[in-house]
């Protein structure tokens, strides 16, 4: 919809990969449509996933035991956190919605995309208990979870050794985005592209460029447990 | 248990934090035991999470396309990985019983953590399809998450809106280990250490050292979506 501003938080190393070209497709389609789309490219920015003392620029409010997420929530309120953790704030607070693009590693997001969370979603920033959930500190924004597998569909269907694929999107889906208050559109799951033809995988782009045409019409999807474990 | 190879992976910034003392005391108890401990301290080692072509030396299998997955399993096999990988699978290798010792970061390990998994656990390696789950390739080995949490046992109850905390199990042990072969011990949970006194702390110390005299005589768990999700 024209003026929205959307960021795409991009975990892949190859431009040329299937990952690359569903970002390319989001970026296209979501600006023919008048949106403001801004990508954060992980692999190229070189994102630091480790969350270590250099996020924090200056003194530290207790240097003889570091805690993390105490240092960091101070460090918000003072203006102190690193600059890349600014850009990427700044990034999150003028979007509506969120895109995350990744393929699945290990039932998850990759090492680089969790970082990404772990220490732009600062406390004071993201999340104030008890100020989380449903009155977290993002709300009035969307979140897409947007990613490929390596197994199929029916590797990932409920009753199967790997189990339904809604199991794998609690962590992220709830115990993430959901935590900041971010309301949550259906994910958008490629299943083994590596596995099927061109012409299936071309098919798959298609799709999601008509899925993102109407994307601002879907309703949220009701983000309790009764979504992901009945 | 004497003689017994343990590998602790740990992920924390600080020696002097809760996460710290218990594997320390792992550490010791273990050592007392008998068994030779090994400690792959992740910050200190400043251990790399990004999964980039800088993990294989010398060729590309495909420069064109980097595909992180194939170029991996290729490297692998010609034993082109790089060196902190080589020395973390021979850890691997060698040990008896994996202990993932860290803090509970946005229902999941940190980023750091989630990168040992992301580069060590390669294709050829760790799992081979078919060759996963029970038939993975790190089969008699046992495998153990012991975390801290900052919510409350209460908090991440069945029915709480944090859900149980079986659910966020699900990726790490059943996705990641249990997918390469590994049986998974009973999880060993701090919750929310930094809201107690300091004598809590202390009987939350004790008991891990109590765990660890009898650990060797425990029976996995029965790592099926039941455990899990029932």
């Amino acid at each position: 919809m024209a003026g929205r501003k959307v960021l795409i938080v991009y975990a892949h190393q190859e431009p040329n990969s299937f990952n690359g070209s569903l970002k390319t497709v989001a970026v296209e389609e979501l600006s023919k449509q008048g949106c403001s789309v801004t990508v954060s490219d992980l692999y190229a920015m070189q994102f630091e996933p480790r969350a270590t003392r250099n996020d924090i620029v200056g003194c530290l409010h207790n240097s003889n035991e570091f805690n993390y997420a105490v240092e960091m929530t101070e460090a918000y309120k003072k203006g102190c956190l690193s600059n890349d953790l600014m850009e990427e704030q700044k990034k999150v607070q003028e979007a509506d919605l969120l895109i995350f693009q990744f393929p699945l590693y290990w039932f998850s997001m990759p090492a680089i995309m969790k970082g990404w969370m772990d220490r732009v979603l600062v406390q004071g920033f993201a999340h104030d208990f008890p100020n989380c959930y449903d009155s977290g500190l993002l709300q009035n924004k969307l979140a897409m979870f947007s990613f490929t597998t390596g197994g199929t569909e029916e590797m990932y269907a409920k009753g199967s050794m790997s189990g339904d694929i809604r199991y794998i999107l609690w962590p992220m889906q709830h115990g993430i985005m959901h935590f900041c208050g971010v309301k949550i559109l259906e994910p958008h799951i490629c299943f083994a592209p590596e596995y099927v033809s061109e012409e299936k995988r071309k098919e798959m782009l298609t799709a999601w460029a008509q899925r993102l045409k109407t994307l601002w019409k879907e309703e949220p999807i009701n983000c309790t447990p009764e979504w992901y474990f009945n």
